[in-house]
């Protein structure tokens, strides 16, 4: 029987040096958050797979690695259809699961909820470097708050959570559904076309104006509307700061300025960013390209922008939607997520260190030692251990110069060598 | 299209109370098992089918949740067979997993190999009160020391964790593989018979000698080798002290007492037990029917007792060969698995809370607060933050009573309002 090595397609072992980092984050994180009131949940890894392939997920779906039916239920005779063999799905992030766990346990949970999540999602994605097949997200969500509170919260607790991971100057780029559709609106577009639109939108940074004023025309929407609708973006150029963008739109759209976007991103522009609000050396910028992919975004829509990185280190938005698929009322909610292994990877290129690590002690046992010369030995450690230090008892090696540099290169700072009484 | 609200069938959702503890339960864990030199690791949920079913999985491997293969080569035609159409399961404990992690990543780890792995788990049992179909198991692991160097190691860091958990006076009983076989060999079983013999032993403490005595003579087994195995047991009963229970064990087996172990066993009772060794209130006691059901047991094999629950909450054992089977050359390996699941029940019944929680303050924002008192708001909430307070901001609601009783609930012992000014 031939065992496998290499763990599955797409996934990965993690070793000791990033598995400690990723704890220390993951405990950054959740005391940042908690400090703020938000609550830790857990909801399991799998769900049915008529709640994950519910349309909301958009491209995830596809992704999705199902689960068997088991025993009795598993009918593999005749003609087989896949939905007919399959009852859970493996997760493809944590709204979803978010969704339904608000919705199962409402009567329980405190109004407004403010979930903190962290765990494992799966997406039968082609492996690609740096992008793999299981990831950690980290989201927080508040369900029940309508109004731009929520947002404000938000995002104020992830800068912080960014800030105590050493993180500074970071962006936090914003812009709202509804603007988009708004400013597309004021354009001329028909509404049936608005997420083609906004698909070949999201390239702008990537193809520029002319690149997107071809593909829309290649697309066959009208010439008049596409540079109605350019216009905007040309008027927008270079405008980051919140306020100031909303007055040059509100001046070009005249009625077709919807309102309550407007009001909303400049206050949450101006009290996210306020000197004693703000826990993180961080900048609030508009950008009206900003689509966020997912189908369910109903009202404001941010993305985290670290500047060694060009891609999107986390996002997030209101979602007034989805919850009440589940619940079957209208429940009003928000989410932002942090990329959890961009964060690493920036990490991890950093060498960022983790502060106030414990002394770490080895000590080495020769074969020769007697039983209670073991024994000294071992109080010893115990004694080393409750003044703090972390201390690793070992057998002394052969070749004890490679023992030593391999502890060295592992942070142990002292090594004490127990050798047999002559 | 109906989303459905409960979790799937044997697993649950975690509310914030529970997740919290869990997330301070696991913390404590990681801390004390770093603070004896094991290092985290982490490894995928999914793992290559045919490593799971490998026969070391005993009854696990029939619980695997089974992962379908996916776009073309997922092939539904003509006669469908289970193991054509699935490539992946879902794991069912750490140990595969680290056994197979330690092969692929050997060159790149320090050896002896000190892993720490918390994680969930999956086995598609028939849902019981308790028992769950997702659960967390918590291990340790020492790969690469042959000697019972391993085991002390184990069972101190062990008992201080669950110590650093407010447990006292909770029993680790200990057996060995080795003396299980030379009990059998010596009363004369043969060597094909020990499964099925011990797995009747192992329910001694339910059924009582007389009833091991029937099932054994049901089974078959011959009357001499039952009597003669059963007048260990009896010269053994109370004895609870290692050392004393071997002596006896020695002085009964003559010969067919495995030496190995029993020096293993006794050692391993002296320095565990050692005054300024343990750091645990526990005691370390003898038990001649302890088996572990896993197969892949080789030498010592313990378990923890503790006093409420009659039931194990957590063991383990060496186990010499299973790593070998991924490695392709002989690695002893031992381990040690806390019941996390177990654990948590038991704080949560005890109504254990929480050391050193930082203070909570709830800030209720009445509805007509204008922008700038909204912003004094936030700037107040900031401020508590940073001198190391929980700050929860939300708007008053209109059952202020009620509110404020759901917020003392959570701990919230401080409450701001804050009105508009008239």
């Amino acid at each position: 029987m031939a065992l496998k090595k290499k763990p599955v397609n797409g996934m990965r072992d993690i070793l000791p040096e990033e598995a400690y980092l990723r704890d220390y984050v993951t405990n950054v994180i959740k005391e940042t958050y908690r400090s703020f009131g938000f609550t830790p949940i857990e909801t399991p890894l799998l769900e049915e797979i008529g709640n994950l392939s519910n349309d909301q997920g958009g491209e995830n779906e596809k992704l999705i690695f199902k689960v068997l039916k088991r025993g009795e239920k598993l009918d593999l005779s005749g003609d087989v259809r896949e939905e007919d063999i399959v009852d859970y799905g493996i997760r493809y992030d944590l709204t979803v699961p978010l969704s339904r766990f608000f919705a199962n346990n409402e009567n329980d949970l405190k109004k407004p909820f403010k979930a903190l999540q962290i765990g494992p999602v799966f997406r039968a994605d082609r492996p690609q470097k740096g992008r793999y097949r299981e990831f950690t997200q980290c989201d927080i969500d508040i369900i029940g708050e309508p109004s731009y509170l929520a947002e404000c919260e938000l995002i104020t607790a992830t800068s912080k959570a960014l800030s105590a991971l050493s993180f500074k100057g970071f962006k936090i780029i914003i812009n709202d559904r509804r603007l988009l559709t708004g400013m597309a609106k004021y354009a001329g577009f028909p509404d049936d076309g608005h997420t083609k639109l906004f698909i070949i939108l999201d390239k702008l940074d990537k193809i520029g104006l002319s690149g997107v004023r071809d593909e829309l025309l290649e697309s066959g929407f009208s010439k008049d509307s596409i540079e109605k609708y350019l216009s905007l973006f040309e008027a927008l150029s270079g405008k980051e700061d919140v306020k100031e963008a909303l007055l040059i739109l509100e001046e070009k759209m005249g009625d077709s300025f919807p309102k309550d976007a407007g009001d909303d991103l400049s206050r949450i522009s101006k009290i996210v960013q306020s000197e004693d609000v703000k826990e993180a050396d961080f900048r609030l910028v508009f950008d009206p390209t900003l689509v966020r992919g997912m189908g369910y975004y109903t009202g404001p829509v941010f993305e985290i922008r670290i500047e060694e990185l060009s891609i999107s280190c986390g996002g997030g938005g209101r979602y007034d939607n989805m919850v009440g698929l589940f619940s079957g009322h209208p429940t009003p909610a928000c989410g932002f997520s942090i990329g959890f292994e961009r964060i690493i990877l920036l990490l991890k290129e950093r060498g960022f260190v983790i502060p106030g690590d414990a002394k770490k002690i080895a000590i080495l046992l020769d074969k020769g030692l007697s039983e209670d010369e073991l024994m000294e030995a071992y109080k010893e450690a115990a004694k080393l251990r409750k003044e703090g230090n972390t201390v690793l008892v070992e057998r002394l090696q052969k070749n004890k110069k490679f023992q030593k540099e391999i502890l060295t290169n592992e942070g142990y700072s002292e090594v004490i060598e127990k050798w047999q009484s002559r």
